[in-house]
C-alpha cells in the first residue's frame, strides 16, 4: 500500500463502527494535521484513528491488519526523524486522546500513565509531589510520554538522570494482530525472562503500540544554579567536561556550543561573549539548595586549568533562564536563518569533541555549506546543524555527500548516529554504517516475530528494500 | 543429549585441536570443579572448554553446533539459580581465563574488559582512578562481569545506581552458531536500532555468549556513611525507607532485617538490638567528605515521625563495617544452621513491604517452616530464607506448596519472583505466574532466532516441557 492508496470501504466501516466517525477521520482537512513532524516533510495519511483505550488500540490494529493496512502510531509528533509519518500510507493511530494520568505512588516512586500523557503536563502534576520524570526532551511541553518511549527520548538532563530507557519499569502495549502484551512491573529491580521493556523503548513503535507505561520518579532537585563559561577552543572546553563529569555529584546539564553558534550569537543577539571565545559550556547543578552554589564554584574552579576566557557567577531563577538564552535562542535563529536546515544529533565519547568538531569544519570548509554545532556535551551528544538552502541546486546537490562524511566522522571517533531523535526515515540508509551485518539481520528477524507483516510503522528503521513484506 | 551422554570422539578431538588438552578437560576430577554453584545442586558437565579468546568462544560454539552438543556459559559459577549448571549435559564454556581488562578511559569515564574479568578486580584498578562500576553482588570478590551481566546482577547500591543494565554501553558477544555480534558503542547515548545491549543482559547466556563488555563507570564515593536503625514493626521500617528514598541524595544502601532475623542476631551474635525490635534498616548514604555525615543525621532526622526505637550514629570505614555486621553476619550464620537453606529473592514495591512480611509469617507459621528475611529495602528486593532440613521428609514435602504460596502472595503484591537472581532452574517452572503469555511467547521465538537448536544452555527460564529442541 502507498500513500494515497483508499482504504477499502469495508475497512472504513468497520473502523468507524468501532471508533465512531469523529475518532476515524478521513476528510483531507482533519487528516493534514497528522501529515507533520519536526522534520518538515509532509505526508498526508489516509486516515487518522482516535483511539481512547487500549482496547480500542487493539482493534484499530486487529482490523489493519486483517485489511492488511499499514499502521503509523503517533504521539504529538514532535519527532525529528519521520517517525510517526505514514509513509506508507494507511492509518495513522493517535494515541493523543489517551492522555490520564492513572496513578502517583509516592511511597512507591512510580507514576502510572496512558501513553498520550503529554511530559509538560506530567511533571507538573508530579511537581505537586516534589518528585519528576527525568526524560527533559525540548519538546517537553508538547510531546507524549508515549513519543519518549518509543523513541527513547532524552534532553540536557540525560548527563545525570540518563534517558528514557532508565525511567520506566513496565510497559503495557498491543501488537500488530491485536494481542495485549505487558512488561516489567512496578518494581525497580526485576529479572525474570528478557528485558522486554527496554526492547520496545526506542524501538520507534515498529513492534508495538505502547499504550500504558509505569514510569520509574525521581526528586525534584530543590535548586539548580547555572553558570556560563567561554572558552578559547573546543579541546579546553571538551576537557572541561571530563573534569566536570568526575565531580562527585554530576551535573544536571553540561551544554555546549561551537565557535560558529557563538558567531552567530554575537551577530543576532545581546549576549556577552569573549571575543577570543570559541567554544561555550551551560554548567547546571541541581539538588537540595543548602550548599549548592558553593558546590558549583567549587567546580567551576576545578576547571580553572582549562583556562576559561570567562565564567558567570552561577545563579538560579530567572536569572538562570536568561543565561540560558545562550542556548535557547539558537534554535529559533536557525530556523529564521535557514528554515529548511538539516539538524543530525550525532554522539561521540566526550574526549572525542574536539576531533569531532575539527572534522565538522573541515566538512563545512570543503562544502561550502555552514554548519552550526552545539548540544549536550556532557553525553557528547551534538547537535549539527547543516544550514542550507533549498533552492540553491548546487549546494543541495552536496548535502548527501556532506552527510556521508559526517557520519563517518562519527563512526570514525567510536560515535553513533543518533544520540536522541532515533533513526526513522531520516536515517534509515546509514543503519548498516554503524551496526554489524549479524546484529542488524537478529534485528530484522525480531521485528518479524512481532510484526509478521510488517505493517506496523512501516518505511522506518531499515532501508526500504530490506524488509517491507506489507 | 543428557548429563552423562559422552561427546562424540570426533567432537572431542575437534575440540581438542582448538584448545589444546590443557583447556579442554574431560577427565571426571578436572570437571569437577565445573559441576556446581551457589545452589548446591551438582551437575558434572560432560566437558569443560577454557577459552581465551572471542575466536575459540566461536570455534567452540561453532563445532558444539555442528555436533548437536549443548553448552552452558559459565563465570565465576556464584550464581544463585543453577544457570552455569549443563542440565543437559554437553560442554560448560568458562570464560574465566578470558580476564583481561582491556582499556579504561578516565576521560570517557568507560572501561572495556575481557567477560571473566572478576567484579572485584575490576573494582580494584578502577579506585586508582577514583571510579568504580557499581553493580556490587555479595560475591563481587569472586564473581565475573560477564556472569554479573548474564544475570544483571546487583547489591545493596542498586537503591542508588541500578543494576547491571544501567551500567553497560555494549557488548561483544558470539551466537550458537559461532557469529559474533556487536551491540552498543562508547558513548552514553544512542537510539540507533533496537537495545541489542539489554536484551543480551539477563538473559542468563541463553541467547549468546558475552565476551567483552564496555562498561560505563561511575565516581567513586569519598566517604560512605552508615547507622543502624531499628524499629518496634515492618510497617514503620517501611515508611521510613519510602521517606529516605524522597531524600535528594538517593541512600547508597537501605537494607533491611525482619524479626526472625533479629532473634537469630539475639542468639548468635553480640550486635546489640533493642528487645522491642521487630525489623532493622541499615542506612548508608555515600558522597563527598564535605557535609556527609550532616546529611545522614537529617536523613535520620527525617525518619523520627517512625519511632526508630534506637539508632546508632553515622560511622565510616572500619566503625562501619562493625555496625554492617548486623547484615554480613546473616548468611554464615544461615548456612551454619540450616545449609540446605532454601533462598527466594523476590522484589515487591517498597510500600508493600509490610503485608510481603505479614504474608511471610502467615506461610511461616501454617507450615512450621522457620523463615528469615532480609535484604535490599530500597528496592523492595528481599531475600527469603526458608529453613528446612533436607532429612527431614515430612517438612520437604511441604516445600513445593509454601514456594507457591510465597510466589503467590509475591505476585499479588504486584512484586517480581526474583530481583536479581534471576531464574535459570530454579524458577524455571514459575516463570508463567509472572509473565503474561503472550510476552513469554514473544521471549521463547527471540530464543529460537538467537539459537535455533536450542543448544545454549538449555534447561534455563522456560519450563523443560516447552522449548527444548537440543
Amino acid at each position: 500500500m502507498r500513500p494515497g492508496a483508499a482504504i477499502p470501504d469495508s475497512a472504513r466501516q468497520d473502523l468507524e463502527r468501532l471508533l465512531g466517525v469523529d475518532r476515524f477521520l478521513t476528510a483531507g482537512v482533519d487528516r493534514e494535521a497528522y501529515a507533520w513532524d519536526n522534520t518538515g516533510h509532509r505526508v498526508l495519511p489516509d486516515a487518522v484513528a482516535l483511539v481512547t483505550t487500549e482496547d480500542e488500540v487493539c482493534g484499530v490494529l486487529r482490523l489493519c491488519q486483517a485489511y492488511r493496512i499499514p499502521v503509523t502510531p503517533r504521539g504529538a509528533g514532535t519527532g525529528n526523524v519521520g517517525g510517526c509519518l505514514a509513509v506508507f500510507g494507511g492509518v495513522v493511530l493517535s494515541t493523543q486522546q489517551m492522555n490520564r494520568i492513572l496513578e502517583v505512588s509516592v511511597a512507591d516512586r512510580y507514576a502510572v500513565v496512558e501513553a498520550g500523557v503529554v511530559n509538560g503536563d506530567l511533571q507538573k502534576r508530579l511537581g505537586d509531589e516534589d518528585l519528576f520524570w527525568p526524560p527533559d526532551p525540548s519538546s517537553a511541553r508538547s510531546c507524549t510520554v508515549g513519543g519518549n518511549i518509543a523513541m527513547c527520548s532524552a534532553g540536557p538532563g540525560a548527563v545525570r538522570w540518563g534517558v528514557a530507557r532508565d525511567w520506566v519499569l513496565g510497559l503495557e502495549a498491543v501488537l500488530m494482530n491485536g494481542e495485549k502484551i505487558r512488561t516489567g512491573g512496578r518494581t525497580t529491580k526485576g529479572v525474570v525472562g528478557f528485558d522486554m521493556t527496554r526492547l520496545l523503548i526506542g524501538s520507534e513503535g515498529t513492534l508495538a503500540v505502547v499504550t500504558r507505561a509505569i514510569l520509574k520518579l525521581a526528586s525534584k532537585p530543590e535548586k539548580r544554579y547555572l553558570s556560563r563559561i567561554s572558552f578559547a577552543s573546543v579541546e579546553l572546553a571538551a576537557s572541561a567536561v571530563s573534569r566536570l563529569l568526575s565531580a562527585r555529584q554530576i551535573p544536571s546539564a553540561i551544554e555546549f556550543l561551537d565557535g560558529s553558534a557563538l558567531d552567530l550569537l554575537r551577530r543576532e543577539t545581546s549576549v556577552p561573549i569573549a571575543v577570543e571565545a570559541r567554544a561555550m559550556l551551560l554548567l547546571e547543578v541541581a539538588g537540595a539548595a543548602l550548599g549548592l552554589k558553593e558546590q558549583v564554584e567549587v567546580m567551576l574552579e576545578s576547571i580553572k586549568n582549562f583556562q576559561p576566557l570567562e565564567w558567570t557567577q552561577p545563579v538560579e531563577g530567572a536569572e538562570a533562564a536568561r543565561v540560558w538564552e545562550a542556548r535557547s535562542a539558537l534554535s529559533p535563529i536557525l530556523k529564521r536563518l535557514a528554515p529548511k536546515r538539516i539538524n543530525e544529533d550525532v554522539v561521540v565519547p566526550v574526549s572525542r569533541l574536539p576531533l569531532l568538531m575539527d572534522g565538522l569544519e573541515k566538512i563545512s570548509r570543503a562544502s561550502g555549506i555552514p554548519i552550526v554545532s552545539f548540544g549536550h556535551a556532557g553525553n557528547g551528544n551534538i547537535h549539527v546543524n547543516l544550514l542550507v538552502d533549498p533552492q540553491n541546486a548546487t549546494i543541495m546537490a552536496l548535502v548527501g555527500g556532506v552527510l556521508d562524511r559526517v557520519f563517518r566522522l562519527v563512526l570514525d571517533l567510536d560515535g553513533s548516529l543518533s544520540g536522541e531523535h532515533g533513526v526513522g526515515t531520516q536515517k534509515r540508509d546509514y543503519i548498516a554504517w554503524e551496526l554489524d551485518k549479524n546484529c542488524l539481520n537478529l534485528q530484522k528477524e525480531i521485528k518479524r516475530i512481532f510484526d509478521p507483516m510488517g505493517l506496523l510503522n512501516p518505511g522506518k528503521i531499515w532501508p526500504l528494500t530490506e524488509v517491507q513484506q506489507g
